[in-house]
């Protein structure tokens, strides 16, 4: 553990959030403050960026619009989906990052992201000691998906889910306006991992919620839930709202969406399935069962990109989440990832943050623990919404401009 | 034109809107507070509700939750689409709602709608008066579609096109944040009038809209939309964002959503197609046509009910059409509806609320005038954005309990 001089490179990576581009505002904030760090940049498209020697010069920027970002959705400096190999099975990559790094006097690097950009940030890290190059590296975790192991959880997800809760006690109001029944069926993300299906427990709570609850956790059986959607309509004037997670699958593992004919699913770069659909789907198949009005409804984008609903404490966590990787880093620490803890003990909620090995967060999924689900399997327990409430609390948006948000608007003055 | 004395029915009808309620609540404050108004009554799931008697004594309820309707989506009494026969065909209905309307004293009738609405309330209205039954009826316009014929605006306009702008923004944001391109198609409500899907050119004002905007004031093809799309995602390395109204025809006059495959289409009460899934339908043709990565996204009920990013004019206008209807009433006026005048004589927008004959309102579509869409007929022109910027100014929402909004609770005591 080292007290470098030197450049900084952040970067950006998966898909985006409402609150990423806080713990960027964190990071730049912070880093143009300390004195040992000579230069900040951030990298176009994450780990691309440094590859193709694409750095934007954030002191070249208005620290009016650097504060904006707080309040900014989706990856100001661009994202990327871009897996590394192994340094052992093909070094290229790592020898070129290794070159830009030495190039502008890299002594300080932070990557923000999920459980792939941890990886990503683990083989760098890793790498780089190998070849004893010194240079701090510090992951900032965020995901919608909330799934990051070793943190209670992770910058992103309380935006997200308050959208989820918000717009499900909304729809709820809406979808059952009408003397007749419809069955809604709402699709929200989340691929291994239901926690930000599961948000719509904390609309429930509030008696504007889903009757039913479907999360990856657990198989789907698609004739079960016929039954236990007719259960509800049969209760409820034939009415009933659905919240299912896009990833759900069948006890044999196939994507329900496959299962319900989709012919081929389309895969990302980490050899992920794409995917979507299966609302209007399992809508069409309560519709065909029993001759109802149904709808199917997607979050899609909306939920992951919905800052004017953003929860201020995952705001002001995502900013410190970013602070904290710049001052660890400049205190001699590396090859670790901010994570955050609860402290209960003033009897309210706390968060405090810490590091972890970043090879821990690498490729781990957090996935929701049995017994915070209900017993039937479709619903959550108060143990959930104890967990979730305090991460959804406080508005927190951008000023309007003519009734608008005013994101950020960045120069991104590429490094020569 | 009489001043009356006897109860009062207010009625919601047709889609649900963010503000629907908040015309609810001027009707409801305004008419307790006039001592010529016996009783308040709110009816059960519209027209529905008359003719099932059932009423809401709306006296009964707390004043501090008829004041939270100003921030409460959809309809708190419940909506309903059910259309009147003429009474020269079948005077069943007429001679139902008489007898209940005689039956509790009724001298005023308040309904809130759109064009389908007005024609219930503009049919009630004419039987009342051709049978001598004394009842000033007046109706209160809503509708997010904005198509209502002799009014400036439409109340749930300005808060469904501050939905829509507000997130093309953010996800203009979001589609745009990888390195490869790809093609986004959001389909917007409006079924023959493009007023809501223009509102995304108000995010393009702003820089972050989309590229294309398409509407149903002009016919819809296929061959030359790629063109299109193909020209901007060569311009902009392979991106490109798509808004489409549901309600798009081709020159033939067949619904998009149909011409691209959809089996039959399921049709609503009043005979008009039931539209949805053309986003998927049309990022699919994008797709298959040139190997492009693609995302169909609706905006789906999400628009009409997202209260927590109303626009602060609409929701003071909607209850202003609410107090207006029952001052009108009260005093002698009956057979209009309340309409919105545009007053920009003192150089900045005022709204002045006005009445027309109610028949002049029913069953006329007001749309979006073609020296308002650019020439290429794939955007909007400044007159268009003059238009509808005043319209979505502010913000007003529920009060937060637990991050989340508190919405109004009505005891909802039927009338014995």
């Amino acid at each position: 553990m080292k007290n470098l001089v030197g450049a900084c490179i952040f970067g950006q990576s998966g898909g985006p959030t409402s609150v990423i581009n806080a713990s960027a505002a964190g990071v730049f904030i912070e880093a143009l403050a300390q004195k040992n760090i000579t230069a900040v940049y951030g990298a176009a498209n994450g780990i691309k960026g440094i590859l193709d020697d694409r750095l934007y010069d954030i002191g070249k920027e208005d620290p009016a619009e650097l504060e904006l970002l707080k309040y900014t959705p989706s990856s100001a400096l661009g994202s990327v989906r871009y897996k590394l190999k192994d340094a052992s099975v093909d070094e290229t990559d790592y020898k070129r990052i290794l070159e830009i790094f030495q190039k502008y006097n890299v002594r300080y690097f932070f990557y923000n992201g999920g459980n792939d950009s941890m990886d990503t940030c683990n083989k760098i890290s890793k790498y780089l000691l190998a070849k004893g190059y010194e240079c701090n590296v510090i992951g900032v975790p965020k995901t919608i998906d909330n799934d990051l192991f070793g943190t209670d959880h992770c910058p992103g997800y309380g935006s997200a889910a308050k959208y989820v809760a918000t717009t499900m006690m909304e729809l709820n109001l809406d979808a059952k306006v009408y003397d007749k029944g419809q069955v809604a069926v709402v699709e929200i993300m989340g691929r291994n991992a239901g926690w930000l299906t599961a948000a719509a427990a904390l609309a429930s709570y509030k008696g504007l919620g889903p009757d039913l609850i479907y999360l990856p956790e657990l198989p789907f059986d698609p004739e079960k839930f016929l039954v236990q959607v007719k259960e509800v309509m049969d209760a409820n004037k034939g009415k009933c709202i659905v919240a299912v997670s896009e990833g759900i699958k069948t006890a044999s593992g196939v994507y329900v969406a496959e299962a319900l004919g989709k012919a081929e699913m389309a895969k990302d770069n980490f050899g992920h399935a794409q995917l979507g659909g299966l609302a209007a789907k399992l809508a069409d198949l309560v519709g065909r069962t029993y001759g109802v009005k149904v709808r199917g409804i997607e979050f899609s984008l909306m939920q992951r990109c919905g800052a004017h609903l953003a929860s201020k404490t995952d705001v002001e966590e995502a900013f410190r989440a970013g602070q904290e990787a710049v001052r660890a880093a400049v205190n001699g620490e590396t090859d670790k990832m901010v994570v955050f803890k609860r402290d209960m003990s003033s009897g309210s909620y706390k968060c405090v943050y810490e590091l972890m090995d970043v090879a821990q967060a690498a490729n781990t999924e957090k996935k929701i623990p049995r017994e915070w689900i209900t017993e039937d399997g479709v619903g959550l327990k108060h143990e959930f919404v104890d967990y979730a409430l305090p991460l959804i609390q406080g508005d927190c948006k951008a000023p309007l401009e003519d009734g608008l948000p005013r994101f950020a608007k960045l120069k991104k003055v590429l490094v020569k």
